[in-house]
């Protein structure tokens, strides 16, 4: 199996195209590859294509493309995650998670209960940060598709988002067993599966009722069982139950 | 919403009993908690009481167990996970998210691509580390089950444990979408909902083509889609998803 590097230029047989940096990075001083050596590219829209290294300086990489080659496949419900930013390291380990198990896009939220401030979020250059970690864990997986990250959003606009269509309906709120609010088991939740979702999970300490009951006419609550899961568990956990409910697996 | 602390000499109102070493120091040194105050505490086995601090001196804590309090429920399938034991650290996280997510028991083996041998494995009183996770995840996801972590096993002992039924069937061998075996999707797997089954999920590298076909007697091959999971996360995805398709959900 040959190493696998995100080339967003990459469209079409015979090409020559550059690596982004940190590609090139990973292709010359991690894995020490050289000129002439098998690859395999993808651009992040779900195209793939073996590929062989045409030139090979540090931080300036180029690959010749050829014929396309196969990825690991879509999942057929387009689920955008739409995540209470949570402190430090587990924010990174749930966009990594959420890629890996398969989701379309990440929307970071800032909520009640985010210990971190939007302002915090847009100064310290996290979502590039969440970009690159969903980029190097579209290569672990197999994906030739690369979730985008979308701009951090404040709670309150989510309303506005799933009204204006750019986060996708129905929207399904996960909430906890201590939440005490009406929410319903996913074999409650009936119905045919939709073509794309939003799945809202909350933070550390989860959701505060005020938040709830914002979110109440543009939501349906689903909880997991009965037991405690952890914040940054959630995603997964989810996502995996709705795929498996929804005839992804 | 007051701590909670494993306590399994607790089994009847009125008693006074002692905490474990460990759940002493978390009540004195952590959570410096003093005589009167109250708690919550299970014995393992799926009983929860108020309680109260009798007395507490560092590592030699009583508790009086007051009326029996409910706990997180259990799952309605029982699912004993079969974890290729896995490097380092990440052993320990799937054995924590195996129990918040609802397992029963965990068998650990040691397969061929295990990275660690069953000499070390046993040498190096892992099996008691993992124990003492499972029991501080029971504590953090509401349960009052200590899922119970089975002596490690080699590969080969599989059929035997199977057949004496010292593992529950049906057992189901999550396999990659590398592994190129004739797999189920979930979907594929069809029929009801069992009471009890075992989950088999590999080591990172994934099970060697003998033992797929050592297995094949005993299990059934499922895959979940077509991206290729990190080992440390198969367990916890498999068990969501099995749920799913169970009714837990």
């Amino acid at each position: 199996m040959h190493a696998r590097f995100y080339a967003p230029d990459a469209h079409a047989t015979g090409d020559v195209v550059s690596l982004p940096d940190d590609e090139a990075e990973h292709l010359t001083r991690v894995l020490r590859l050289k000129v002439g050596e098998r690859v395999i590219v993808f651009n992040g829209r779900g195209q793939a294509f073996d590929a062989a290294v045409e030139s090979a300086r540090r931080r300036a990489v180029q690959v010749r493309i050829g014929r396309a080659s196969e990825a690991a496949p879509e999942a057929r419900v387009a689920i955008t995650l739409v995540q209470a930013v949570l402190k430090g390291d587990k924010m990174d380990d749930v966009v990594r998670d959420a890629v890996m198990v398969g989701v379309t896009a990440i929307q970071p939220i800032v909520s009640t209960r985010t210990e971190v401030s939007r302002a915090s979020v847009e100064r310290s250059r996290r979502q590039e940060r969440w970009q690159r970690i969903a980029v190097s864990s579209a290569k672990q997986c197999g994906r030739a598709v690369v979730p985008v990250i979308l701009d951090p959003q404040p709670f309150d606009a989510l309303g506005g988002l799933l009204d204006q269509r750019r986060l996708p309906s129905p929207a399904l709120m996960l909430v906890e067993p201590a939440a005490r609010v009406d929410a319903l088991s996913l074999k409650e939740l009936g119905g045919s599966t939709p073509k794309e979702a939003s799945l809202l999970t909350g933070p550390e300490g989860g959701w505060t009722p005020d938040e709830v009951r914002i979110a109440a006419p543009w939501c349906r609550f689903v909880t997991l069982g009965g037991r405690t899961l952890r914040g940054d568990a959630m995603a997964l956990v989810a996502v995996a139950a709705l795929f498996a409910k929804w005839n992804e697996y």
